[in-house]
């Protein structure tokens, strides 16, 4: 299964929970791997309540691991921040699933992270149960 | 199957390895997924024969990511570091069972991270076997 | 199922792709996760097509995380910088197979990280399907 998330900013988090959490209704036990298929965005589980966090993530990330810092591959596409921070932080996490509902705590988020937007990305989900 | 740990200090790695390891006892082969339902805690795969190693991890990550470098987040909750760590370092691994026993490297420990302890901590074992 | 690869330098990333591509030939559907089973090793999903991005990688991440920064452990084994990054990357990724294929996206590429190289490491792929 999968689906489609565009983004509209350069750098963005956007919360994903409830597209992935529709696709597991059915499934009494197990668990789901989400997966981006793009090598300049990432998925992590994050908190969203308060949305400044999305904000502090992205300047924390940005402050040690800095856009345009002397890559060698910024002068073929100008974007090996992205790829790194990508690479860095993962292209998919596993949730457990119970009763039909993804087992987050209570402040967890599953989130698309994009690098090197604004980009139409698609997402994967696999379901083992 | 889940268990609970309890934190003593701020900032803390616990070796979870045997907890986890008498759970996949009775599986043959298989993959396990182990999940803090925590936004301000994660697991990761971590030697612990030198203890100091854990010190050296959590000093390395402080200073890369420091705590209150001026977060948003901080206004309302004051733990932005702890949130912004957590979701690097990400809530789960993935560890494959061979004839009962997780398959780790002689050097490699399961480990849970407090980021904002102490506290009491749920962790999560789903097998698939 | 695993393979080993041998490393030529301290830092390498190497490509495992085709490696892993192989092995889930005849898996119709299913998930498989690939562990590196050593503790200064990891295992991370990259592009690939400029392989300088690879170089960028391990810059940047050096940057970030300085080697023989002050680190207790390397009074013990001089390697703790290493310890810290494979901690930080993780051992492990998991990837969708689909019609006896890996789903990655174009510029995805599934790369083995050594971090205390040269050394010859261990590779573990357990599929679910």
């Amino acid at each position: 299964m999968d689906f489609t998330i565009t983004t509209s900013k350069t750098q963005e988090l956007v919360d994903i929970t409830q597209e992935v959490a529709q696709l597991v209704r059915d499934v009494r036990k197990g668990l789901c791997n989400v997966f981006v298929t793009h090598a300049t965005a990432a998925i992590v589980i994050n908190e969203n309540y308060d949305p400044n966090i999305c904000t502090d993530f992205l300047d924390a990330l940005n402050r040690s691991f800095p856009d345009h810092a002397g890559y060698r591959h910024d002068l073929v596409d100008n974007n090996a921040g992205a790829h790194i921070k990508a690479a860095l932080l993962g292209p998919s996490e596993t949730i457990h699933i119970e009763d039909g509902k993804l087992v987050l705590g209570t402040w967890q988020s599953l989130m698309l992270v994009d690098l090197d937007g604004p980009k139409r990305r698609n997402i994967r989900v696999e379901i083992i149960s």
